[in-house]
């Protein structure tokens, strides 16, 4: 068997750029080199590999458990949107038709209307809808898809992050009352934030967007908006009340227990694949992928130190411990010709949670050394309580990788009186939280002075805006999460 | 609260052609009404209601879950393939292009090459294995997407049966041998043959497929093949042995380990929404919907029977009841103002496997009267033992749909050794197994004749195939299915 020419692989395989040297130069090495994604010769889709699959394949599992829980039922409604359907609700038209990808052949023919891939699935589901909700018995109707949408940007696309193709799920509810509409946005974004914090180790801000950056079609919108630590915040899960615009354009209407017609009440609400983006960007170093343990299917690995003459000891000893941490994906790295240091490195830019050392003197002494990836930390065990020490060292991980993204976003949030505090925290690349009006005309001018939006207007106000805006003449309104945003 | 006008909606409800005299207007009915589908604005392209979506949920996390524990990983590829790459391999592209649905703008920007919607993810998969297949050590690679893929037929659609857009399962592994890739034809096809016996209780006879029937590209095709009960065949999922044809057209090739440049051999196999209309098919009758109850969430439904004076009485029990029997996903059938007997139809044309019968007699008895959907077999089953009981008829029901489906399949089997024994099989709607010679121009006239065409060559035959082919001159090399099919 040919030896690998190690240093040289070592150095191919490593990330070769520092994050605070190159953030996109370190990100695209990252996602590359960790094995989960590749590019595709399709522009701006990626190929999410096994290992970038299996995060979404977690998320899905577990948002879902827990929408089932809460009365939301699956369906699945058709790719393709005619044109016409497409058009009903302007304003939504508006918002997504620059970037519809549109099928005009099949075959050899010409379709005599062309059909839009779905950018997301308002239009088609209501047209539904409006057949469906005709009684006061027939609602709530609390509908959610998983599936794949189009939105064809023109910028510059990041894998993960900002794909012409990306995977989500779409919830679109109906009820009868606004109160019922309204009162489903706990429900729903507690259920986000808890895919958010419990599984991707995220901490995020829950807020209302401003009047310009509410969805297309929508009277709110609800987001929960992370901090990433190139100063830029970014938009997680998102949850729209519609009130009745969709409902008056698709006439979702119904008969009230009187026998009176009414006009129906919508939410829709989504978590997408950029969230894998979000987690990469937060958690991530210039090692390579760090991921959360509660994340991937194998937690650990083994990692055998082999010296001549006491191969077979420590390699019975390590396949027993495979065995034993079955539960937890344990992958036993037995190669051979391949350097300890080597596959360390190797697990390493792969973002393994926990690696597991084990040679011959750990054998003699009863134990094994376990090293957490996101910290480095090394920890002594006993070989005998291994079971419940990686379950226990796993389960720490997980709370301190989420403590420390909390803990960096409440420390870089800056609370800001004045555009000198504004101008500050932005150079500082902090997360300004600024007294504003809210006003469209105030965003715009933002957008063009310091290529700023709001992020949020965050629920939980520290202290009650009094007085004039930062930026305006304006009264004040609210504090609100004004920065760049990926 | 208006009381319903129950014998009106009763007729609105309930399907009111027998399957004998108008299947296709029969199937339509039973679809509709027992809440699996609508029809969308889109031509072929259906809406799966959550009663339809969750019966794929359940195939596919019963599948899922066998892939996963022999070895096979989920990755997600683009959902569009540029018309250069799907042009790649001759043969494969002759049996798509015809069917493609093609994206040639993007908001109002013409695309400079036109991309196709994937009607199956060979040609861009493997544009990326051959970048990541180089050594031996690459592998076996086995990957699965779940996913939509789309084939614009201009025969007439039929919802599940078939649809310009349809869900599956597609694996596609790469191996170093054509050992190995030819070994995982068991493994998979019976992956699949249990998912059809134990949870779709359908009856399938796996077999090879002609030269004519084979997968455009592969080097043969294995699949599943179920007799319906209108005399018709339908092909159910299907495992493809590709040879080294994609992997020469694709250069998937490795260094094996002695460094000398070998093509690895490949495999393809899938499942898809298809399964459903087959399922619907063999199962269902003139009352409507059968569902086995490991295909549904809700699995019994308790209906009150309630006589004046004694309503709370037998609500209170069924109410309990329904608490005891909630891992069935028992659903409690309270409505006022609707007859017990307009319950039961409703809960049979929607395929619920059980109904619990419990009125004031049964109160005082001790006992429940439990009607089984599939059979009209009514049981008495003591009122303390429901969880036990329930659970047992459940499983009852499960064996004894799939024992219908082996039965009526196989009893509809007639070998045939001559031309007449053929005609009079096929004129009695019988699944003829035919002495035969497999030449694709023998099918191609069979087609011509008789409208029919090979279903499989079953893998066990039960006897030798000696001397002459029915049809022609040629001599026999096996008994085929030759038969009409959907």
């Amino acid at each position: 068997m040919a030896k690998e020419k190690n240093t040289e692989k070592q150095q191919e395989l490593s990330i070769t750029v520092a994050r605070e040297e190159d953030l996109s130069e370190w990100y695209t090495q990252v996602i590359v080199k960790s094995d989960l994604i590749d590019y595709s010769k399709v522009s701006g889709c990626i190929v999410y590999k096994p290992r970038s699959y299996q995060i979404w394949e977690i998320i899905q599992r577990e948002t879902d458990k827990r929408f089932k829980e809460a009365g939301i039922q699956n369906a699945y409604f058709p790719l393709f949107i005619p044109e016409s359907l497409l058009m009903k609700e302007a304003e939504h038209l508006e918002g997504f038709a620059p970037e519809v990808a549109w099928v005009t052949q099949t075959g050899d023919s010409e379709l005599g209307e062309k059909l839009a891939i779905r950018p997301t699935s308002e239009t088609i589901m209501y047209d539904s809808y409006s057949k469906w909700v005709q009684s006061w018995r027939d609602l709530p109707l609390r509908l959610n898809q998983w599936n794949n949408v189009v939105r064809w940007e023109f910028k510059h696309s990041t894998p993960f992050l900002r794909s012409r193709e990306f995977l989500w799920n779409e919830g679109h509810t109906v009820f009868a009352t606004k109160e019922e509409a309204v009162a489903e946005e706990k429900v729903i974004i507690g259920i986000y934030k808890e895919i958010l914090e419990k599984y991707m180790a995220l901490y995020g801000v829950v807020g209302r967007k401003s009047k310009n950056e509410t969805f297309p079609g929508a009277e709110w919108t609800h987001s929960i908006e992370c901090f990433l630590p190139t100063g830029k915040a970014i938009q997680g899960p998102d949850f729209h009340h519609d009130g009745q615009i969709f409902s008056k354009a698709f006439n979702i209407s119904f008969l009230d227990e009187k026998g009176e017609r009414q006009f129906a009440w919508q939410n829709t609400f989504a978590i997408t694949t950029r969230m894998i983006g979000v987690l990469i960007m937060t958690h991530s170093d210039d090692k390579g992928l760090v991921l959360p343990p509660r994340l991937t299917y194998n937690k650990c690995v083994i990692v055998p130190l082999l010296f001549k003459g006491k191969e077979e000891a420590v390699l019975e000893q390590a396949r027993k411990l495979k065995e034993r941490l079955s539960s937890f994906g344990a992958v036993l790295d037995e190669r051979v010709g391949v350097s300890p240091g080597f596959k360390f490195s190797e697990w390493e830019i792969k973002g393994m949670p926990l690696r597991l050392e084990l040679g011959p003197r750990d054998l003699e002494q009863g134990q094994i050394v376990v090293v957490k990836r996101h910290s480095g930390e090394k920890i002594l065990v006993p070989l005998s309580d291994a079971e419940k020490e990686v379950e226990r060292i796993l389960n720490k991980i997980q709370d301190e990788m989420f403590e420390k993204s909390k803990a960096y976003t409440l420390s870089n949030r800056v609370v800001c009186e004045s555009v000198g505090d504004f101008e500050k925290a932005l150079a500082e690349k902090k997360w300004p939280v600024v007294r504003w009006c809210g006003d469209p005309q105030c965003e715009e001018s933002l957008k063009d002075l310091y290529g700023v939006k709001s992020n949020n207007i965050p629920l939980e106000q520290d202290k009650v805006a009094k007085g004039k805006c930062v930026f305006c003449s304006r009264d004040a309104s609210c504090y609100a999460h004004l920065c760049k945003s990926l």
